[in-house]
């Protein structure tokens, strides 16, 4: 088993984001503690730069560069958001980023990634081959968007916000796609509060991590098929599944219908704009799979909120 | 001119509603820092229970009423937001509560104000006459909307805390009904910051403190035309406008398609969900009425988020 993130790693990621990243806020819902018999509260990191926590990772993987790996710049591959956060994240240390993006990604998000300043490969080919291809053809510096301990660190500072928020939490419910934010989320709470549950929570169309835990190993996709592309990742991290391995209790699945009306729900009664990946946390709430003990204290990471007007007409 | 709202009313509001009601967070939006060429924050009131600033001023007015008046029940006017605080807060303290709504009022702002306890009366009729003659006959206490010192401090504390988190602020955008919200930020905001600029904001098509100030009188409005039905008042306050007159810099009007135009950015681009009354204050911002020094500090205070599914999707 790889060595997993710790604490030292991910309070070092807390120090390389402090001041450039928002200190996201974590607020309560009325609406959702009724529905949960619980307290429930909402970790906001839609409003984190860029719009998901992906900037995080992004930040805590480039504070390790040398001036020679900066130079030369760096590249990975993402539906969006991963993508939109690299690129302004190397932009604003002056790195230049290539990021290949599938040719089905959202155009709003194609648009802000180059918006802040990254070159966009587009590709119906397979992502990961396209990346490695280019970044050994111009000798970049690959930053994964979740398979790297030092994004899991940088992810995990969610969690570490999230217990400073609610210090008594007993369940944490986090979406995941490639399993960066899971498996750092699940580390930091799990190191911090070891009697918290976390719940890991995918679309069925993209259930990589659930079928990775069930056969003991990274297992890849032939097709992916969700409206929730930030949570389309057609495999699970080997690293991420081993902290989801060491760190996670249970994962559930949702469909489509059941992320749509999470993220009417999130809309109407708490008044924030979540993508379908930063809904599909609630999802499971609202369907009954997720089972509370009555009055503990759970919390949802809304983790993204990239969607455009048109998009989002759609799904209402 | 009648006597203005005091600090000390103010600081004691604050006690009213600790613990009560959530301290609404205040959040930086780069998008619109850019567009301003100036640092921007929101005050994101429309986090407040019940979806908007209404609560504030109503738990503050309700503290005052002795045993009796609370045994009989309190009566008001409203078209949405004030109705929903109003049943919730009567409700919280054991209150019977009844509120002469517009028939025109939005569905779920009836079917809310009813969730929360509250008897709604519908009416084509004038609200206020139909209100006042079922408060007489009824021998109710009347909370009103804006027009009451004891409001006007409840909603002041939005800008107590607007200037605890932006201390150096220099400019505070506010929307504008009655006047019971820009009054008391207004005052909030002068007596502990002289000097910060504070503007208001109204819809072309229900202008009634512009028109008030301008005329010097308080004015009311034969016919509103409007899509923010939360700024929809026929009328400015008496006291409100005396406070408007006394702290208020200027007012601008927008309309219903800058407000739209509004709306649509604070979706995408910030990701809340404010109703059209909720949008307004960034509207001037968006349309180049609102001018700014380069640099200085400019807050927006996102009133409220009380829209449902249905009408954002046609707003979209």
């Amino acid at each position: 088993m790889p060595p997993l993130v710790t604490l030292a790693e991910i309070s070092n990621a807390q120090s390389v984001i402090a001041g450039r990243l928002h200190r996201t806020p974590t607020v309560t819902s009325r609406y959702l503690s009724t529905l949960a018999k619980s307290p429930v509260s909402l970790k906001l990191e839609l409003f984190q730069k860029t719009g998901s926590f992906k900037p995080r990772g992004v930040l805590n993987a480039l504070s390790t560069l040398d001036q020679d790996a900066r130079a030369r710049g760096v590249i990975s591959l993402s539906a969006g958001n991963h993508a939109q956060a690299l690129a302004w994240g190397a932009s604003a240390l002056g790195v230049r980023s290539t990021i290949v993006m599938p040719r089905t990604a959202q155009q709003s998000k194609v648009d802000a990634t180059r918006g802040y300043g990254g070159d966009v490969v587009l590709t119906d080919a397979d992502l990961l081959e396209t990346c490695l291809t280019i970044q050994r053809e111009r000798n970049l510096t690959l930053i994964h968007p979740f398979d790297d301990p030092r994004v899991i660190a940088g992810q995990a500072t969610v969690g570490m916000e999230l217990v400073d928020d609610v210090p008594n939490v007993d369940v944490v419910v986090v979406a995941c796609g490639g399993g960066g934010l899971l498996s750092g989320v699940a580390t930091a709470v799990k190191l911090r509060r070891p009697s918290a549950r976390v719940i890991g929570v995918e679309p069925e169309g993209a259930s990589a991590m659930s079928q990775s835990v069930a056969r003991g190993t990274p297992v890849r996709l032939d097709r992916m098929d969700t409206i929730a592309d930030g949570l389309a990742a057609p495999f699970a991290g080997r690293l991420n599944l081993a902290h989801v391995q060491a760190y996670v209790d249970q994962m559930l699945v949702v469909t489509d219908k059941d992320i749509v009306a999470a993220l009417g729900v999130l809309l109407e009664r708490c008044k924030i704009v979540p993508e379908p990946a930063g809904a599909a946390a609630i999802a499971p709430l609202l369907t009954g799979a997720l089972t509370i003990d009555p009055g503990a204290n759970v919390a949802f990471i809304i983790c993204g909120g990239n969607i455009d007007r048109a998009r989002l007409k759609s799904l209402l």
